[in-house]
């Protein structure tokens, strides 16, 4: 995320925000946000809140997610928050809403992502 | 894709073959090929199917993918098919199916893609 | 729905709430509520909701559904509260957040929805 | 099932086939086939073919799944194929393949499923 040049603004028990500004590696040939810059995006913010709420010594990866497009914008960011639903020993439930957020605040609907999380012992 | 090295392999009539090869561009913390990147070649193989057999003047968009993941890999490449499961004037229905095959050919299961793409007009 | 019991209490504009109470048509083996039920009651709840903001004339179809289930239960009653996230005219994309609320009113997550619809003129 | 009067056709080790015959449990107001119905027959197909490759003493319920739409159909019956497409130990992941077959055999496709279940130890 740090190559595409993503911030991590807020951390809570369950909740993560994370912001990704416009350039020229997350865009498609339209000029557009890339779809797979935010999949990958609303992947992060989700896995994120569940690595928030994931027992000590474990960490989370992705078994599947869901995502619709709301809409497609060019410049500005793409704020996406990562929210758990509900937590397991077995599976995390998550959701990440992703927003568009142009160059004077304005707000548009972006991606919508529901998503599975297995915890795992950290291999690292 | 390009700045990613993604290979177009095959195009047929509702089938589409994609590569990427392994590289620093496409991998995360643990060395792995990164959900993201695995995400982006599977809904980049899907519209592409799709658009191999959308009506002429017009191009395809993602409404949504649901993607599971099934095996993480290090090394080697990526094959992504991308397949038409079901055409239409309104919607077009595709799968992909992502295999991991290593340096000496061996193939394991990686991502697996249900997605909902929709033909609107040319725009460029 | 009315063969399953399936009662319609509240319809606001993009938001539809829909209960399911308990009874041997909507269990299982194990006697808890099916998870056939309780797909059945999330995509209705997601679907009257598009329906709520979809124009005159038209009625909406389900192009695809993802489900997650979050708890089983047995006794009292599935809430599902649809919502419409985006409307569109070519897609509306709805959420149902379906909910177990036993005799006593205590609640339990049940199940998480994520929805598209296509509005099609009315055929009757 | 029983009660909706589906049929088990085939079980292979990773495979399944069940048939929902035409009737008025499973139709909805334009009297086709109901997406419930559908999405319970695509459900159980996937989940009965995890089964068969669960260990001893384990049974498996679903975590999620998304489904896709293809067609209405009235009439004839619907056959619902589930397949293994990734055996695990904390996971299993399935499709299933909805056909519609009317009464002289002819096919059309119906729905389309991707699953992800969870072996848990049997509890009867």
């Amino acid at each position: 995320m740090q190559h595409l040049g993503a911030q991590l603004r807020r951390v809570e028990p369950g909740l993560v925000e994370i912001w990704l500004p416009y350039s020229d590696k997350v865009t498609q040939q339209q000029d557009g946000f890339h779809g797979g810059a935010m999949g990958a995006v609303a992947d992060i913010a989700g896995g994120y809140a569940g690595l928030t709420i994931a027992p000590e010594g474990m960490e989370v990866v992705t078994a599947e997610y869901k995502i619709n497009f709301l809409g497609s914008y060019q410049g500005g960011a793409l704020r996406a928050i990562g929210r758990v639903v509900k937590p397991g020993k077995r599976l995390i439930v998550c959701t990440a809403e992703v927003t568009h957020v142009d160059d004077h605040g304005k707000e548009g609907p972006c991606a919508l992502m529901q998503q599975t999380l297995v915890p795992v012992p950290k291999t690292y």
